[in-house]
């Protein structure tokens, strides 16, 4: 059994917990958060776990292999960077830190120490878009021309981040899982109403080379929940819906045919090619959990893990790009490379 | 009975053709189109009419009142400015022309003759319109924080204009119309898969004063069709599905409470107010009859229509920045006053 | 061009002028209705069919070569029979007539004076329907197992007949052509809130040969319009929604797999076969039109129509045997033979 | 702590289990199965519990308050009259046994022990269901005219009981909630294709005093997951939607208004009356967790369930006569009192 000290069970921390004891390869031998509350009403239920305000005490426990950073993100750094000087594992929550200047140093730390070091981009180990990458892998929707992510809902409001870097985050981690690389620049919007200085909507368009652009639409102040990913293809598209439970994926067997000569727009009109819609059956899986078991594997064996420090890099470097162009009147940005 | 020459019955001109004959008040007089074919077929089914493939016919018979252009866009102000000329009123299909200039110069001549000029943006007839303006104005939703239209379809194509000018129109018109102002400036990125230099696909943020944003997602190259309007109100805030028949608009009696003091986002989340949704029963309109009832008071009365060459001009000008915005690495562009 | 008499213009009526015109091989000479105000209106609309308020007058003219009676029921078998006996082609509203006795006299009738006699079940020239029965007749679904109609919305509400004979009479047209053969039995419960005797809402059980169950849910007194129609086969099984414009099929690729031995019902679950979802490309047509031109096509002939007397007789015998259940505790009642 | 001995953990046990540890107040002290694996399996996932496969560990401890039965159903007279007899409180899942006989015998038992006897008709705990016969109790939606039941899906299939004791069970449990009284008859109808003389699809309709109908369609050979229950009255109408997770319940504010004089049905048609539609926002709960906290607070006081031995006895009593309905030609058959 691998030991794990979980810091942070406010909001995500509980997932992250049953998801290891899911595991059945792990123990949570430290629970640390800083609201006794949180920590009196988790405790209750996980008896096996000691509980803790004081980092130290996990950090200075030999018996502990992995630390678990679930806080809010200005503390990630602080608390991944003293986890791998302590010689721990560190499986930090996305984004990985609030700069790209201390997510190099994390990298930087992880592999001087030689730790496993692992960012919690949970759709990375989602089955869905695992099947979906496979599909535009397989040429099946012929060359991808460009992605749509929808991500609203009212609420939950965060202050530590905004819009963009809760929610985005996720789409650009998907994008470059779906793509195999990262975008090269965004253009992007924002507004702040529910706090000043604090995007609760944002729209951002990445472009990639060759020409694909990724519309991302974020938003935490709007009445519908959507989680919707469409991938257009030239041969066919794709459609993502998270709350479907039944049919989530749905392929559509349509494309433009391109006539040769086409006097006017109507000759187009008819060269819409449809051949139906198939909604295959999706096996779904606990994307956590599954992520909780990569972790374990890569501490286990010492391996790189899939959503690494650098990819967490990758991210945070868009992010800031895109940050950037709301500062900047909304100009197309280069994304540095990580 | 007003005496009306239609020109152009490829596309949209059978329907208004059909439009005019319900409104029981007027008579289209004369039916000119360049293809033959599309002659004959409509002339079949409307023989009270006289078929011309030369404009010259409709613009020197007396009997003729008004002049209804329904033509590629790029001779909107040629052919609309000779019916003027020819002291016709106008109405003409949207975008009024293709450029500022153009529709500027149309705006005069239609002063000088003293004749009617309207341009054909329907969906400010269209009572679901009219019904959500109603309820912003009665200040039910509270203040408004955005705006979001979603117009994705596979197809139709067009390639006299890009998906900005052919679609994004009907949306500035409708936001124009919300809110009762112009928007004031404009970020838009944009891709051509389909034709080189005719983008498919356009992504446009149009700021109105008070810090109103107005995101809008456009494409004839997406496997889904939507037509959705969302209304972000700090108050409530409403959704229109023009493809829902039954129910199109969902009002969402939910907002975000901010608590004067917040220690963490925790408590954020408690604070979204929900109290249920409400879907009217709406009174459907044909809008495109409305539109030519609209037109037909307007030459009786001599008054000026709702959607006059001014707000016509007011739409050119939104479409015009977006497009540099597209030609100029997305940064917001202001738009020019009409 | 064939000449036609049109009575009763109420409800229905307008559409089948309409659907005649559109044919362009057909001309309404009359309008005939007892109603001063409907025919007022809609002779403004079609100024080249004479009105009148008295049947005589369409079937004493002899340049009318087809009458089409769209009147309420239980009129139906004097103003059908009165034209066969005049001589002329008839199309007559479904059901045929109210009763068996009369719809067996209209076809002896028709028989004997050598005229087509039509019953406007107007489902069976619907291109979705056809398009089911040929995946039935293909064996794609396997053998069908049972079939599932719901037809409720709230209103139209009707004081001439009840919901069976209104709404069910459809649905016992579809199934039998779906299935090439008559229910052979049924069972019915209705009830009756809005006017005594008549019931608004039913629910039906047929039988088919071989075991296939057939159920029926109408009503006119429910919050939600639906138009469902469920086809269960061993392999696969189809949905028809249509109220659903853009997908109205839905083809699952699923079955129950029955394992020889199973010991307990947890590996039946694991036995279900789930190969996805296909949504074809449906063309839609407009049936009634279809209906119209199947008519034009048998008068022109002499050729005897797909939904001709016996078919209608067959409903008709349908919804007897479905009323005498409901009348007799719903115990399940023969249906006779046509 | 009450201490729980729970007999069954094959498919819905693991869920009693879970649900009686979130409680917080009973600890699952034994579980017992004839399955070794599941036993197993289950075991290690819950380490404080017992295990055997001998029933009489669990009887003759003691220590044990109160014994959970969750198996076959035709295993449920024996096990919970055993459980009576042994002097413990008995929580038996639905339906409470094969037959009325059973029944009554289990009731008469726990009266003479004075032993607590309740069912597990987990809907009667469900928040939704609670809500929804607030509103009919409230007189929203006036008097109510009808009810419909559908419980549809491919799978899972049972063999140890039909569609109807399955499925319907909860239905009939349902509607006797919503109108505080037990239905008077039953007419159904079913067919067997899985498996012989096992009804995998049953469509029965039970009527009330009073005249209301409540007609159910349950089936397990579905391509469609279908759980919805439409509740009609005179002045408004309720659906729920049991897969909706955003909004379970609509409000129909629509009802036909019966006009005094009406001479045609057209008259009717314009009598509908809309007032829109309303999403209420339901607070959902667990309800097996609900059920599992009453239960522990019967035994706690010696109190009477809610859906106690009688409660349960009523359900079999209309499943027995929809039994015989099917049976005997689907004559509207009797049920008997409890």
């Amino acid at each position: 059994m691998i030991q794990i000290g979980l810091i942070g069970v406010g909001h995500w921390g509980p997932n992250i917990l049953r998801s290891f004891d899911l595991t059945g390869r792990a123990h949570v031998r430290w629970i640390c958060d800083l609201e006794q509350e949180s920590l009196a009403k988790i405790a209750a239920r996980h008896p096996s776990s000691r509980t803790t305000t004081d980092v130290q005490d996990l950090l200075g426990d030999p018996e502990v292999d992995a630390i678990v950073v679930s806080t809010p993100v200005f503390t990630h750094f602080e608390l991944a960077g003293r986890a791998l000087a302590a010689g721990k594992h560190v499986l930090v929550e996305k984004p990985i830190t609030s700069n790209s200047r201390e997510a190099r140093e994390l990298i930087q730390r992880a592999r001087a120490t030689g730790r496993v070091l692992m960012v919690g981009h949970v759709f990375e180990y989602n089955a869905t878009v695992l099947a979906l990458k496979k599909l535009i892998d397989s040429g099946e929707l012929g060359r991808i021309q460009y992605l749509n992510f929808v991500r609203t809902n009212l609420g939950p409001v965060r202050t530590d981040v905004n819009a963009l870097w809760d929610l985005a985050s996720h789409d650009v981690s998907i994008m470059s899982t779906f793509l195999g690389r990262r975008p090269q620049d965004v253009s992007a919007r924002g507004q702040s109403w529910l706090n000043k200085a604090i995007e609760d909507t944002v729209f951002a368009t990445f472009s990639f080379p060759g020409g694909v652009l990724a519309h991302v639409n974020v938003s935490w102040l709007n009445p519908q929940k959507v989680r919707q990913i469409t991938i257009v293809g030239d041969k066919k598209m794709a459609v993502w819906d998270d709350l479907e439970m039944q049919h989530p994926i749905r392929i559509y067997d349509r494309h433009v045919e391109i006539p040769e000569v086409a006097d006017t727009y109507l000759e187009f009109k008819t060269a819409v090619v449809d051949g139906g819609v198939y909604l295959p059956n999706v096996k779904l899986n606990q994307p956590l959990q599954a992520e909780c078991e990569h972790f374990l594997e890569c501490v286990e064996k010492g391996a790189k893990p899939r959503s690494d420090g650098e990819s967490g890099l990758g991210v945070v470097l868009a992010l800031e790009a895109a940050t950037r162009s709301m500062r900047d009147g909304s100009r197309v940005t280069p994304i540095e490379e990580a």
